[in-house]
């Protein structure tokens, strides 16, 4: 088989994929700029290549750089698994598990934090390249990013594993770029997933990406992308999907389970929207619109949130009372409509002690449409604590279930904050649920028996 | 080319996949094993592996039974065509067809039912493993399992390759299990096409999975998962998507078409979401959330149900009558929100005679929230029946597309049952359309000509 | 390897692939034909076949014909780069850049047009079949099909390559077909990328259209296709998704920018559905539902129209004026809901001049509902103009983010045309910006403060 342009990491001539896989990659790429070195022959001349890795632990030590478009780098397996279950099973039952680390075509990112600001300086992944055009489908495609193991935060919990903290991310996009893809991917363990800086008609689709610092960042400026059938969830203490300075994403089809600080982040966003995700979360702060969004959507979501029921991690929380809002605007001319808002909570984790919580809440900007949500607020009994790591799944899928004693919570379903002016709310609450000023808001309640 | 854990079922020393692929892949499992026997060497040790089914016909006697994580079957084409149609073609006019078997990476279930009430016993391939973890990112992907044929029921018709029966299942998992992928599958003529129990984090994605007994089974309990992107269509004894004890379901984007007895049937389901997706449905209780299934969300769903126009499955139903509801929830706080609903059927065929059909009905249970949808009844002059079996295409669309002289039907867009209270029902139907107790429920009609 | 049914377009015997593939890839089928010859040998017997094309450029003069069901086209990347934004550039500036053609596993349409009104003869892949059943499982993944240039339309502007026409489609299924898939494909210049007559169960899904004349067409007749998460965006005189006379279609989760004659023309479709997509557009006539297309829903999702920023394209549009509706519909009983439509234009741009734009217009028909849209209409200050061709990226981008200055825009949000009765406005615009004979419709002003 001739193969060109077709790369098999465990088939290369320079390097040791096993001990560093980055070494190997940055080689093949070194061979197809060789060989591709005329842009304009025959209306052709730089199609890239496939980069292929196999099922297998590949150790990564040197950072790979990507410099040309139309790479694909692709695997057979996302292969991920719960290492925050593993590191939070006393070491005697691990002992007796089948496997510890995830698997698939998995990349282990063994480079060593420099201690720098700059999180590019640890991905295991970077793209750059300065000049025109744009790098244009660089594509990453089933394979899995392996942080390994999170560090000490400093802060003094001497719990180092579930910090989510130790420098690594594992791919980051510095350059503009168009038409690039993550696909079908898992990866974990990484303080930073998936940093992506000036993107344009970037597709995000269908990976797995969970127990990570972050997940989804985007950053710098951009435009016209689309986040869409993927498993997401942060750490505590970070983002499970971000954006900011953006305009025209699609986030759309995504299940965001716990615990990211919140499910999705928009600072500075502008027209794009955000429909038929699920989301679930265990703190206040679930969706923020901050730093002047406007004209967004968030239409037809499901939102959940709960209180944590997994034992090791309900003393970490991302910081927010109950006052800030589950979901929280700061902009204008948005639209929050036809979704469903679930939050039930035992009232002794309310904060601040006795408060209402806060469900939809505008706190500042103006013109913004709430109309036709549905917000469904309860107390559930107390949760059973899981008394071992690994019933995690168990515990956590008997919280979710657990609707049978669930008794009314009161709550403010909107609240509009004095700064914030001509919103229109419609259907969202009872009289009672909303607060708002009605000399300078639209109003009509959700009507009650006998209207 | 070295490729240590890739492994091609035509190219395995040991069986005939071509007789047996069940046998083979046992076989490489085993080798996989074998292989990765250190579970924690250099910080990995079990990665899996993947195994390639090339395009071909591959019988299968020996049950495939998988128990190690990060394993990824993967073939080359889903390979679907309609065996329905063929087997309700006239063996005269078959003869001439160009092909008559489903095909891409085909794998034949031939094992013999065994006449027990487990379905595990007769899946094609069967994933069990005890212990912990729990099995995770087992992936199928892209090839075809084809049951070939169903068999008498036993219920005097005579009709063995319509009865939806033949006790084969595709894939059944038995064990918890974490971040599973069915991806770009084609199941066909399996009495129960996937079976899932004890799911976490599942993704079901972009499959085509139809004219089998049953599509997609979520069972046991499990939470967060998502089945989006899919083609499907069961028979009219069974479902198309079906859960029950699930937390934090995502079903979005699907296409489900006829003849499902149901297109979603959830049983005590809560917190789960389906949105954005196309339901066609020929008969009554389109989608059912009963056992108490709570905090659910519908969202903008577009529902046709309208009368069986191919000859030969007219003599077949669900049993439902049209009092039955289109939509019918027992169940508390869900919300259905944002919906179009379509109804067109010929009065002759409404059940009981004369009834007048109801859309959404809330059987018990409370608070639920039915907001904002648009039900267009009417009646619609009775369909060409095909004359031919193979017409079922053109009869379909025709069917589909003859609007030119509908009529209004009288129904009751949304009723509920005077067990279940606390409900609000704003904008769905006309005063004359909606039976509530408005003593118990909230209620507001949409207005009308005039108002 | 044995990989009977698996081939390689670069280790064929027949044809050079990179002259001309469409004879290798012919060549490929008739050897698949003649292998498989028996279409029922023990239950199988055509099971199809992979054709790989690896990463490379590839010329393609001879069309591919195929009439085989079971067939996957596969490449290793979508390749997609914008080839609009390369020959605005000056020749000075291209002169430095990186690359200049399109990528990944690349298909150059080489095919002469023959001036012929037929465009499947021009087609790179023709599928096409007579007699049954209809072909099925046709799928086309993972590579790149690109027009090279557009040519002059004889319209006197002598901007050729900006025309949008040259005569050439990429995939043309002209048979009646069954469970056919275009997936994760990157297609480029062509006027045609993919024309698709009487599909059933057809899923396009994830690729990267655009840059195109017209990007999808559903033809003929058909039914329960799936058209997701797709970035698409069709030149100024063109389509980006066009379907007539089809049912039961979903579009859901694409995201459709600019510059298409629309993002969505349905002609004569019934029960379809449009839901939690984002479209952006630089003109009137965004959504066009026409030929009394009925029962169809547009949910949940997120319209932007502004002007078109970029210099080289400011000269072109599609020449509706804003009295034909944002969003246009005529048909019966359609769904209109949970929108958010943004219109941001500076005065001077309005056509007729001093004209009110209409957002959504209803121009005949009856029953249709629309209801619980947010419409925002802002002036902006005039647009930056791009002073280098290169500078498209950060033009639009600036343009979308620059929401800092808006002021209110007065529009009519919703206008049913005389002609059209029996329909519903709910909450979709004030009482002062809805235009509507309330003796023939019924209406709900979106309420104001202070109601």
């Amino acid at each position: 088989m001739v193969q060109t342009n077709y790369y098999d990491v465990t088939d290369w001539h320079i390097g040791n994929p096993y001990q560093d896989i980055g070494e190997v990659i940055n080689s093949i790429i070194t061979d197809i700029k060789n060989k591709q070195s005329n842009k304009d022959i025959n209306s052709g001349g730089k199609p890239g290549a496939v980069i292929y890795i196999p099922s297998g632990d590949y150790h990564l030590t040197t950072q790979v750089v990507i410099d040309i478009s139309y790479l694909k780098i692709k695997g057979s397996g996302h292969g991920f698994t719960s290492s925050s279950i593993r590191f939070n099973t006393p070491l005697n039952e691990v002992a007796e598990w089948h496997e510890v680390w995830p698997g698939g075509s998995r990349v282990l990112i063994d480079i060593v934090p420099k201690g720098t600001d700059d999180e590019s300086v640890s991905a295991a992944f970077l793209v750059k390249r300065d000049g025109n055009p744009r790098i244009s489908s660089v594509e990453f495609e089933g394979f899995c990013i392996d942080g390994l193991h999170f560090i000490d935060d400093g802060l003094g919990k001497n719990d180092p594993e579930n910090t989510y903290v130790n420098g690594k991310t594992g791919i980051y996009v510095a350059s503009a770029n168009d038409s690039f893809c993550i696909r079908d991917m898992g990866i974990i363990y990484a303080e930073h997933a998936l940093t992506i800086c000036h993107a344009d008609a970037l597709t995000i689709d269908n990976n797995f990406i969970a127990e990570c610092g972050n997940c989804i960042e985007l950053r710098g400026m951009g435009q016209a992308s689309k986040i869409s059938n993927n498993l997401i969830g942060a750490g505590y203490n970070g983002y499970s999907i971000y954006a900011e300075n953006y305009g025209g994403i699609l986030v759309a089809a995504n299940n965001i389970f716990p615990r990211g600080s919140s499910s999705v982040h928009f600072s500075g966003v502008v027209r794009s929207t955000i429909s038929s995700n699920r989301f679930h979360s265990f703190y206040p702060g679930m969706l923020v619109l901050d730093h002047n969004c406007s004209e967004n959507s968030v239409l037809s979501n499901h939102f959940l949130r709960d209180h944590e029921p997994w034992a090791p991690m309900q003393k970490y929380s991302n910081g927010l009372d109950d006052l800030y809002g589950l979901v929280y605007i700061s902009g204008t001319n948005n639209s929050i409509m036809a979704n469903h808002i679930s939050e039930t909570i035992d009232t002794r984790y309310i904060q601040p002690n006795g408060a209402k919580p806060v469900i939809i809440r505008v706190a500042s900007g103006k013109g913004n449409y709430i109309s036709n949500n549905h917000i469904v607020a309860t107390t559930e009994p107390d949760e059973e604590q899981a008394t071992s790591a690994s019933a995690c799944f168990s515990t956590q899928v008997g919280a979710l279930l657990s609707i049978d004693r669930l008794e009314a919570l009161e709550v403010v379903t909107v609240q509009i904050d004095k700064s914030s002016t001509h919103n229109t709310i419609l259907d969202s609450g009872y009289d009672s649920q909303v607060v708002l000023d009605r000399t300078i808001n639209a109003f009509r309640a959700t009507p009650k028996i006998g209207f």
